[in-house]
């Protein structure tokens, strides 16, 4: 068990975080119904792509505050052509500029064909590979912003590589680019490796002493018109 | 101990729900020392006046979305005078009409002169009492946003009375109006009283099996520097 992943050879690809865009839409939503089936939380996805298209890009121009002041998603994708200045329009984005690496990909299992299509589908030869959902949040007692990251899913042949910290520490960057005091998120207690990877090599503090609590459904219908 | 609070006479006041403006800035700050002191946090504490001012009420057109698209403070105040149509500026947002609703006020202890005067202090016989402070969140699964409401507040002399209640449920019937799928918020786990209100009075549910991960300081500078 003393061999090394990253000793492997593996295959050069160019690595790319970038701002998704509305066309991103149908593999941001197979990605969250992969991450549903692996949190075994299929019974709350109700998810769908209009609805995500809807709130993730709203049109009205009152409902669309610029990318990092609502709810903002950022793209891993991957191009095996190493081409850094493809000009497709998620270059242009004038709210972020899209960060490249270069990294030694060896693929995991679980690699099929058909999926590698419909996650490269019209996208210049760039694979979609993960992403992370995230927006502000706020903090009374520092009396600042900071960002809550809700989703972060990286699909499983291309985990292990490090494009989950790449995606995670551009949003550390731009927390601290933007002054805020913090970066928050969840984990669910029995994921003890993704604890151990936060404590660890992050090192984010685990917060056991809060208990998040839910208004939803019947009992938020009833709790609105308790003062009618 | 089987008198009843509700039965003692009480002063007929009236409670009104209204959005923040900047002019509340002292007495919000006021509270949320107050709140740190309950919940035992005050060497976490580094809020200031001027802090909260600038990224509650930022100036820059582009960093102020409108009320309930980022952080949101909705103030509960009374007033003695019973009047209704006080024609006040915080009656005059365009974006939410006050809730207001005649409360039997049977004050408890700590009641100061001196704190009473400094939260109606300019206020045209409203005495700030409480507040909440909310912001939009978003579950991927329902793909809808939601509110996280960070804190909650009532002075301590005005507890026990619904102003909590009317401050929330105010926050509920704004999300359902929005058509958003949740309110959420935290609860420090020692807090058991606030647990069995939550859970019993409101129809919440408390998550045990998620945990909050913060990153801060040293370790999201250094994280936030992980690909340079």
């Amino acid at each position: 068990m003393s061999s090394s992943v990253s000793a492997s050879a593996g295959t050069k690809v160019l690595a790319r975080v970038r701002l998704a865009t509305v066309s991103d839409i149908p593999q941001i939503y197979r990605m969250i119904h992969q991450m549903a089936e692996f949190e075994r939380l299929t019974d709350h996805f109700s998810a769908t792509e209009s609805l995500l298209s809807s709130t993730l890009f709203p049109t009205a121009p009152n409902h669309s505050p610029p990318p990092f002041y609502s709810f903002t998603v950022f793209i891993v994708d991957l191009n095996r052509n190493l081409v850094r200045d493809v000009s497709d329009d998620t270059n242009l984005n004038p709210h972020f500029t899209p960060m490249l690496r270069e990294v030694d990909l060896v693929e995991g299992e679980g690699s099929v064909e058909g999926e590698r299509l419909f996650f490269e589908k019209e996208k210049n030869g760039w694979e979609v590979a993960g992403f992370v959902l995230f927006f502000p949040n706020y903090s009374t007692f520092l009396s600042k912003p900071g960002f809550y990251v809700e989703d972060l899913f990286v699909r499983k042949e291309f985990r292990r590589q490090g494009l989950g910290t790449m995606l995670l520490s551009t949003v550390a960057k731009k927390a601290t680019e933007m002054g805020m005091g913090r970066v928050e998120w969840c984990v669910i207690d029995w994921n003890v490796n993704a604890i151990d990877f936060y404590q660890e090599k992050m090192g984010a503090k685990v917060l056991p002493e809060w208990k998040i609590c839910r208004l939803t459904d019947d009992a938020l219908q009833a709790y609105a018109h308790k003062e009618d």
